[in-house]
């Protein structure tokens, strides 16, 4: 059954995949390996295997988990990633895939890509800190890309996102657990809500790939259900009803909102146009937020040019208003085409009627955090096999942000400091990316891909170099950008600030460079190519 | 509202795009227009309006009807689609996509792209030849390439395939009435299952996109399933259940069931077993056949040729094997793993274990069809407003295949022949492609993507002349090629016969040069160097 691979590929084939025979499975009862070349060692808690690699196990591939797993030296350590999704979002083209300017698949990056990397698609769902494993949730069926957004609308305050499990205790899959010799917990956060009726089940969020395929099949089977003529009992719908219907609301005028809400108008506008073009007179994009002003983090100058193009084009952007309620609309509006309703504060009774509401605003943490910060270890007792120590500690939570707090170092910290407890911190587990509270950081340090990023190449190469102490985290701010659609986009960052056009190229160019395989730099490209000649994909699919 | 889109894209976009302003949507309670510039004139049937163009309605956007539409001529006719799908599909290529050597949407088509062609997507569901109306069912919301491949199990012998719903009787979409001059009927064959238990509800088709999705989701999370460790409670998969879940079973030996085994041999074998270096020994690919040899269209060498190089990748050919029943197993392994198990008619009551059965042979009508063949028609009535006329007649139907007949101008033949309904035909009614069985044709036309552009082709361009019976149709087999994996093919036709990488050079070619728009021209190579250099698509989602 043997194919001669080498005759079929050619030697850069080699070069870029960097082939490697490394075994994912190993049989153990409960410390489960997945190690490389063939070596299927026990942990290195082991004093006789001293010159055995250490098994760093990564929470998580998002920007700060995935970044991590790249950067750290497969030479010294054995990488082990554990996520319910098989793969890296590029999140800042999240938008643009969402419209069909590109192709899903050049924005994601799966992590059985990278070489010597184990990784195991499951839920962390527990984390025993004495003994050093972690019990998994397998996920391997139910893709989290594949899932509805809808949750169960029991619990209110709880998580609604792309990642629409909030917690693997309805388990179906299989259990099992996976030991460590040093955590890094970059499990990210979750949509906040903020207990709002109707937004779990109704709203589209955009966090993950799966989020982006169904908002575009929505909006394109949006059209398609108002190009048909009226119904041989005439109950097709009414002006009225499209006018509903092509009414897009988007919550949140950060910049995924603000940059969703601009590919979506060149969507309509460069493509659809030409191929709805009487349905034009009931297109509506509303962004609706509850701040007076949106993009906070632009200057003045910048987010006044953002609101002056989108007047321009039409988008309207209504700041200080309240969503309250979002429902299915009564009749068959609601239950054939799902149109919603919308109640906002200011409008009093009168509810907006929308046919796409994407929500994009606020996190909350991951559950798993509020449960490992509830975990009790032993303390001073490093080497204590069985036996609990006497001194018990836990995790230290941020009290706003319900997040692990880090030192400077990003090792995660225990709610008591003392020299037993090597002055407060949790031996070999760190923490990075949104669900981090870096202790000091004065503003906190935002919830972005950068910060994520840079924190995780950080703390590998300090690993890789085995000085974890020498030098503490800081964040170096490269700037800010977001595209306002029709080849425009404003940048600012401490040493500049860019408008138009000149953005837009500093926009492109920079998300070229960003963590993304050679692959995927050719491909992003070719289809903003292919999508500024051909148009964008509009195959609804 | 208004954007400059000559700002934003280039001269070659007008070019290539053709934008026109056709208008879609026109309320007329009986019947619906779709247009363009702006004349929402009454169907032509009006003598006043002699110089107004005819409107032809196609029904269906595969081979056969989308073909037609790209071919026919716009300034003479008015031509609207009507199909469940809203694209055509690139067949030869599907199963590249099914395993990632290419983008799904690289094969695509979307209706909506032919420019000045109207399009109601939807379900044909009746049609009133009197009247020379169509009554439609809308399918904007539940496309079908998104549907399970899952029908009610009651029904046995009737259609399973990537076109799931069997009649919109159970409707859940408006129906709409869409008014014809002339009408091509083209709406295809479904998959036939032959009454086999289990098959409908258990077997991936590869006929549509969606199909093709399913079974690379299923490929990719089979070999995830089968990579995670014993569970906490020792309930994983042991070393038989992955061997069941890792055995590929395809029934049909058939060009599609050849190509599809021969393409995921590639992907296991290229691409998997790279990352999944454990699992290779577990995995088995078997094909199904109940005829004495595969390839029935290849002469005995070209076959041989074929099994040869199977028998070297270890793909498993079984002919005379016929499959009797396909049922979930017993246990976790069906229940939480979705392993199937297979009776086969010469193995008595020893079951095969299999993870993915695809299931690709056999044709049968689509229901429309029969339904078509049962109404009845008022003839010698030509301009006979509302009153029938005493003579009635209903369409003709093959005996054997139960699709409609055609005289060699490819006109819908009724059942009785006289010279009062035009010697035999029903006037302005049109079938092709896999529906259609043209009489005198012996043997009859094989169901094949070529027979079908033939068809659509040939007839389109006989109405551009205005000349339908000036030139009988006639099929011109261009000949037939088969990939065998591992970059090589076979092709047959009557001038030579290839075999290998020359074969392997004509395929990939010939394959370019096909019915593709401009983009999926230029997509598919940038596909097949990028799979190549770069490994294929493994990211499941």
């Amino acid at each position: 059954m043997a194919y001669n691979t080498c005759l079929t590929r050619p030697l850069v084939s080699r070069c870029v995949r960097t082939a490697t025979s490394y075994d994912v499975i190993h049989h153990l009862d409960l410390t489960a390996r997945c190690c490389y070349s063939g070596s299927s060692t026990s942990p290195s808690k082991d004093k006789n295997n001293k010159n055995k690699r250490e098994r760093v196990v990564i929470l998580g591939s998002g920007w700060a988990g995935y970044a991590f797993a790249r950067t750290l030296d497969p030479k010294k350590f054995e990488r082990v990633v554990i996520s319910p999704r098989s793969y890296f979002v590029f999140t800042p083209l999240l938008a643009s895939t969402s419209v069909g300017t590109l192709e899903f698949r050049t924005i994601l990056e799966p992590v059985r890509r990278l070489p010597e990397v184990g990784f195991y698609q499951g839920w962390a769902d527990d984390i025993d800190f004495n003994q050093k494993t972690i019990r998994v949730e397998a996920n391997a069926i139910g893709d989290v890309g594949k899932t509805a957004p809808v949750l169960p609308a029991a619990t209110s305050m709880t998580a609604a996102s792309s990642s629409p499990k909030t917690s693997p205790s309805s388990a179906k899959g299989d259990i099992f657990n996976v030991s460590y010799d040093k955590l890094v917990v970059a499990c990210g956060a979750y949509s906040q809500t903020f207990g709002i009726e109707g937004v779990r089940d109704h709203a589209h969020f955009l966090r993950d790939i799966g989020d982006a395929r169904r908002i575009r099949l929505r909006i394109l089977s949006l059209f398609e259900q108002c190009s048909y003529p009226r119904s041989v009992n005439g109950s097709g719908l009414s002006d009225e009803g499209k006018r509903t219907l092509l009414h897009f609301a988007i919550v949140g005028g950060g910049p995924t909102g603000i940059e969703f809400a601009a590919e979506l108008n060149d969507l309509i506008y460069e493509d659809l146009a030409r191929i709805y073009p009487d349905l034009l007179q009931f297109v509506r994009i509303t962004v609706y937020d509850v701040a007076p002003k949106v993009l906070p983090m632009f200057d003045q100058a910048l987010a006044k040019y953002a609101m002056d193009t989108f007047a321009r084009a039409g988008i309207d952007v209504r700041t200080e208003h309240h969503l309250e309620r979002l429902r299915l609309a009564d009749g068959e509006l609601g239950a054939r085409n799902g149109a919603l309703r919308i109640k906002i504060k200011e409008y009093g009774d009168e509810e907006v009627g929308a046919g796409l509401v994407v929500w994009s605003t606020g996190l909350m943490q991951n559950p798993l955090i509020e449960k490992l910060a509830g975990r009790e270890f032993a303390v001073a007792s490093e080497e204590g096999g069985g036996g609990h120590a006497a001194v018990v500690d836990h995790l230290a939570k941020d009290a706003k942000t319900g997040g692990l707090v880090t030192d400077a170092y990003l090792q995660a910290r225990t709610s008591s400091s003392s020299s037993i407890n090597n002055g407060g911190v949790l031996k070999d587990v760190f923490v990075i990316g949104d669900c981090a509270v870096v202790e000091g950081s004065s503003p906190p340090l935002p919830k972005t891909a950068q910060v994520a990023s840079q924190q995780a190449i950080h703390l590998a190469k300090r690993l890789n170099k085995g000085d974890i102490t020498k030098k503490p985290f800081s964040f170096h701010n490269w700037g800010t950008l977001t595209y306002l659609g029709s080849w425009k986009a404003i940048h600012q960052s401490s040493a500049d600030e860019l408008k138009g056009w000149v953005a837009w190229i500093v926009w492109r160019g920079a998300y070229l460079t960003k963590s993304m395989s050679v692959r995927n730099k050719i491909l992003v490209p070719v289809y903003w190519v292919m999508s500024w000649l051909f148009g964008r994909g509009i195959s609804r699919f």
